[in-house]
């Protein structure tokens, strides 16, 4: 035996698939699962079993789930006239925890990005706009990433939405220096950014 | 709702108890098993239940192993009066993988570790002290790492072998210069031991 059984081999090469893990975190990983007992190391296998058997894309907003509709769809204490568009769940996650949001959601679960031919196809966007157009919603804010792609995306939405629900205002979150930076740091397209959307005191 | 459901919160959990995994590696790659499909991603989690339910400890030599006694120990070929002694199943990987040895090993398990209470108790030094007793056993090499804690359960192995089976070998790998290095990069405990350990030519 000049290597590792069949099956450790095989978690490991497993555990190195996964994001930001390498072969030497495999392999520190995998033998921290041999070494924990039984019923711990199964505790992660469980899990793992449970997020795929219970999380499923809430139908309306397309966010994760275990309920659906989830619970910010049905919630009747939000304004469900109001939708804010994010790229990824862990997007509308963040906006949830600052707490600054009452609205609904729409998760597009990615963003278009023309080199890696995701186009408006993949995502959510036919769902997006089936439910603007169904009536009752007042405002789409785009909360895509201040990015290149991000940036393309909520262009693409912006005139889908125009053309097909020409009542709904449409916004964008604002673009300018981030709380508790410094100018003298920031850099050319965050002070671009800001001088553009300069506002009158 | 301004967390994850329940079911991802406990994989993020799972996730982040792994050595070297933090909070936020944990989010991306729960995230990551959430995006792939349920049987990519129930690969991991079938690995990892195989994993616990094939592998156990050879009682032999203590390696990791799917049958038992395992193939090292059961080996015709290999030269079974011969034990080298290593803290981990890894480092009797690395051995082999050199293929400079050709005998049976003992796996400790650890190290003595006065700091964590880490005693010989709860290392396989009883296990290895029965064996090398039993018999057919010319020469124990101590493989054990070349640090304080690796040094000090190599003399304790030592003085115990000593008493209790005073006509076995009992031998240390070499110490000095990596191949490869350079003397000038060497540290001071590096050079004294290729000093220390100086051949005549």
């Amino acid at each position: 035996m000049s290597s590792y059984t069949q099956s450790i081999q095989n978690l490991i090469e497993q555990l190195a698939s996964l994001p930001g893990i390498g072969n030497r975190s495999a392999e520190r990983i995998a033998f921290h699962l041999l070494k924990q007992s039984t019923e711990e190391a199964l505790r992660l296998a469980d899990a793992i079993r449970d997020v795929k058997t219970k999380i499923r894309h809430c139908s309306i907003c397309y966010n994760l789930t275990e309920a659906d509709p989830c619970d910010l769809c049905t919630d009747p204490r939000r304004d469900q006239g109001l939708i804010c568009v994010v790229e990824q769940p862990k997007d509308l996650l963040a906006l949830e925890s600052a707490g600054a949001y009452g609205g609904a959601y729409h998760v597009l679960l990615g963003h278009i990005a023309p080199l890696d031919a995701a186009g408006a196809d993949e995502l959510t966007i036919p769902a997006l706009l089936d439910r603007v157009a169904g009536g009752n919603v007042r405002e789409v804010i785009l909360a895509t990433n201040p990015t290149v792609d991000g940036d393309g995306t909520a262009l693409f939405i912006t005139e889908a939405l125009k053309a097909r629900c020409p009542g709904v205002t449409v916004s964008r979150l604002a673009r300018g220096l981030p709380a508790g930076a410094s100018i003298e740091y920031a850099n050319r397209n965050i002070l671009s950014d800001a001088l553009t959307g300069r506002r009158q005191v």
